[in-house]
């Protein structure tokens, strides 16, 4: 969509950051320059730089928008028990990260391309959703439901094997995501103890 | 090191396909030009372009030797019960992946990078490691040891635990490689339902 040169018209946050994303995920980011951003935006890329300093904002800003909007979203009643909780931790992560392919690309390949003080950020917020499931895990252990000798370990590799999902999983493929659901909160469940 | 120009001395496969990973692995593929590749392994750029066609066969070739490794050394005795081999596979992965920690980023990251023919190699290799963890959960599965709803969903899910180690596994960290191989064994062997 071409528009007018120098008008800012349409350069909004979403709109700036769903090229950069469509560009980073299909392409990798160091083979992006702000040029082409600017014109899949339909922009000039003078006009992108009123927008954003630079290409590693761009980066940044999609890391830090995907990993708020796993946290605010990630909501597991903590008044419940401990294994409905992890049930509930299984079923959020693998529907969240399935509908973000690209977004979940990103966080993992090109947390290389950031500084190092917006990559501390980055790891915070993911620190943060980790220790959500640690909590549910430690909770768990506590009242005896679990039987788990690390749940930082344990935590990790739960994350690890729920995301991994994203590499395989096509919708309309042989399984539905609620199949796949339900066999990793089965797997996941065994995998912490409870019986 | 600086090597006469035009000179072919030191042009090796190991020594060529070393500095390709150091820089891929660094930077992105996207970002390492052939003639920065040239000036790690100490040649000109011609005199790279005499070894290998282009940078895509580069990349091409750490993985297919990288899963080719991994193809010759995953060797589990199919005499064993499928209990020990599942327990040697789980061991072999961990240990493997976490002594290359480059060729497992580049792996994953860069497999947009090949060409359609070479993806299929590459995903054909994958395939064949993946069958090898199949046949022993399927296995086990027909012998009664293990409960399984879903063979090659679970072969995926335990990879995908298992790589993840990776992306935090530290040597000289709070766990010693083997701690950490005796906690995923013990996840592992729970989330196949052998008690």
């Amino acid at each position: 969509m071409a528009r007018t040169t120098g008008s800012h018209a349409g350069i909004t946050g979403p709109r700036v950051r769903q090229a950069a994303l469509r560009l980073f995920a299909q392409k990798g980011y160091a083979a992006v320059s702000m040029r082409a951003i600017a014109a899949e935006v339909g922009v000039q890329a003078g006009a992108l730089y009123n927008y954003t300093p630079d290409k590693e904002s761009l980066l940044f800003d999609l890391m830090r928008v995907h990993l708020e909007e796993l946290l605010a979203q990630a909501d597991f009643g903590a008044e419940a028990d401990p294994l409905t909780r992890l049930r509930q931790f299984v079923e959020f992560h693998i529907r969240f990260h399935a509908d973000r392919p690209d977004e979940v690309f990103i966080a993992y390949m090109e947390l290389r391309n950031l500084s190092p003080e917006n990559f501390a950020q980055i790891e915070a917020l993911r620190r943060r959703y980790e220790d959500r499931l640690e909590t549910i895990l430690r909770d768990g252990a506590k009242q005896g439901v679990f039987a788990i000798e690390d749940t930082k370990i344990m935590t990790l590799a739960i994350i690890a094997m729920l995301t991994g999902v994203n590499t395989w999983f096509r919708s309309g493929g042989r399984l539905s995501l609620d199949q796949v659901v339900a066999q990793y909160w089965d797997m996941v469940r065994r995998a912490v103890g409870a019986e």
